[in-house]
């Protein structure tokens, strides 16, 4: 049993660690489906507090705790706004924390979700703390692959911003535990940063083409139009990191993306079987529960 | 049994379809008011997409969701606006769909709760698509004339706005299922539009006193301000068109109402027997339960 | 048995009334705090209507409700403001209650929680009608007081702003019902309006260290920037009623302050046992839970 507290960030935990949360996740995959009812979290109340909006994250929370019986209280944006500017965040969490069994938090601010841990007596998920973590978006990516793929001697293109993104950066992290060989597929000024290509990882430099042909999974992440000089430069580069079904005519790569697409990924790309980006979204829902059951139960 | 997924548009339904839909909103009458426990939604979750603001739409669906031992997760304000801006509405619907086991969509434009049917796995309700559809307020319109008054042979007026108001015209449309006299009582620049004209329908042109005289319903709409020249003409025209308790003295007519109203119905009138628009609005509360259990039974 | 069907004002207690509630709170400690579950709620519903932000109050009761198998429907911020605009609060009121069992109102106008419970047939909850009243603050205070004090021949310093808090007034005129000697603690520009002076309870003027060696329990309120003339004023005085550890050294009083602070009581306060102020958040949930309870059942 790995029993854990709070969830702040996927480096706190093990390969087993991880496992015994996919594992569990299983167990929830009906009742996320609405196809079996249980109502283990009844009474138990979740606070959302979310002063960033993320409707993706949020939903599939309060999805995971309604499923299981429990309720939730959320935090509105408006107020959000208004207890951000007169209140410590400190004092935020030590009201709110009266009021509910569990607090997620997602906050602009990297290290919040850690310091809401000290400082509060109930458990707090990290749903996402600026340029810091966001474990249950990497627990939900390695539970995709675990379904749709494989977890061990996985073979990996992550395609895009592989310089900012969190997602991709946690992402590595995790599956540096199950031994991946990791393709990266991205622009001359988007590359990995030298301290993540440094780590004991079996790491392989690709273009987007060879990577769909060798790998088990291509995992796409969004280009940002801020990060180029104009629009036109963007357009070029963002242009030649896109997915489309044409590409996928010979693969069994399965396409995973954290979503919102803007068009790294074709729309005739969703009707494929390679397709799994909304499935994975789903997915969020079993593992979301499996954590929830993990800290209150 | 006529047994439907979808609800998108009242021209979808068969006469027989909406007697079983208003028949087994009796069934949960009592459960409504709060009268009678019932536990038969337990477990399923309903997203409410709201991308524009309806607050009795969407208050009464959380409610009749929640009587019914079912839970709902709403689309918050900001990020509707937000969702809508970065993201396909197609994704949008894809990724809520995995968190729900039934989509209630109010959206700006014309035709998207069709489309949200079409590429969704999981039911959608119409809660209004811009000028096109609201059909869940048109049962709730022909739930309360039967409760009230009577849905065959029946005469109705139909006073203010019969140019521009999507309620009156479904209306219409359903109450052509049941042969009523409409009587239509608007300014000339706001009356009906020819094609619904020339429906094979018993329409009667009037005038507001003889229609109080000779039907059972008054059906009243706002005139908007905004369809007028200027201030003087619009204070002209609707005040032509308000009802006042005096009007009522002599009428066993009960008078209906969309909410909100302005001043088309003047507050003399809330504490008469005819006043049927606060009850109307609870209507909405057994048929959204009849549709709700309909669409996830 | 002293069964009341709204709550409107604190001035409508007796001690009597309130002594029950504070006793039926008791009944709900564990509850409220996770440890028991307890579903006499299940199927009523709870509309909280606020025009006005406050997350503490709209949380604490959304919580009380869901711990109790109850749920709620919230008006959306956006919504709160254009119905506020486009409708008589009477007609929102009138339609709301159609979807409720109870309703619980933050409105910015004095005197509206009045109105409202007249005109609907459904209990009402004042929870801040402008600079009227706030009765479930009030009662949460004085169960904070009776918990970790003592109600009877208490003695209490207020300290700060006792010429605009409609704490201060609400709490006074409760403790006149229990024999409390309070001392008056604030700069000369805040001193407690004359017509509550005049009342027949013990009172003390003080300073702040003197009624902190006295009494049993402070309670701190913040004193405002906007009431002095510049910021430097406000400083200087702000800065004279600032409670802070040292301060503390040798006194048992508990320290209560109905939140958000901003600096009137330093954070080296928060880890000392004299501080209540969090636990005095919580204690509004089984407050709540009673009061809800009582209009409910």
């Amino acid at each position: 049993m790995s029993k854990f507290r709070n969830l702040i960030s996927i480096d706190d935990l093990s390969r087993k660690d991880i496992e015994h949360i996919l594992s569990r996740a299983d167990e929830f995959l009906d009742v996320a489906r609405g196809e079996r009812k249980l109502r283990i979290l009844e009474g138990r109340i979740l606070a959302n507090l979310f002063f960033e909006p993320s409707t993706r994250t949020r939903m599939s929370f309060e999805s995971a705790m309604k499923r299981l019986g429990g309720d939730v209280i959320n935090l509105g944006s408006l107020e959000a706004s208004s207890f951000a500017k007169g209140e410590s965040l400190a004092d935020a969490l030590r009201v709110v924390e009266q009021y509910a069994d569990c607090i997620v938090l997602r906050h602009y601010r990297e290290g919040s979700a850690r310091f809401a841990s000290e400082i509060c007596s109930i458990p707090v998920i990290n749903a996402g703390d600026g340029a810091g973590q966001h474990p249950t978006q990497t627990l939900l990516d390695l539970y995709t692959i675990k379904k749709e793929a494989r977890l061990d001697n996985l073979k990996i293109a992550l395609v895009g911003d592989l310089k900012y993104s969190r997602t991709v950066h946690s992402l590595i992290k995790a599956l540096a535990l199950f031994n991946a060989r990791i393709y990266l597929v991205s622009p001359d000024s988007l590359k990995l940063p030298e301290e993540i290509l440094e780590m004991d990882i079996d790491f392989v430099e690709s273009d987007l083409k060879t990577a769909i042909e060798e790998v088990d999974v291509v995992y796409v992440t969004r280009i940002q139009k801020e990060r180029f000089p104009d629009e036109e430069e963007y357009r070029k580069v963002a242009g030649s990191y896109r997915i489309t079904a044409e590409m996928l005519e010979s693969s069994d790569a399965i396409i995973m993306h954290p979503l919102p697409r803007v068009d790294e990924i074709a729309y005739d790309v969703d009707g494929l079987k390679n397709a799994v980006y909304f499935r994975q979204a789903f997915y969020g829902v079993p593992v979301r529960m499996a954590i929830l059951a993990e800290v209150l139960l």
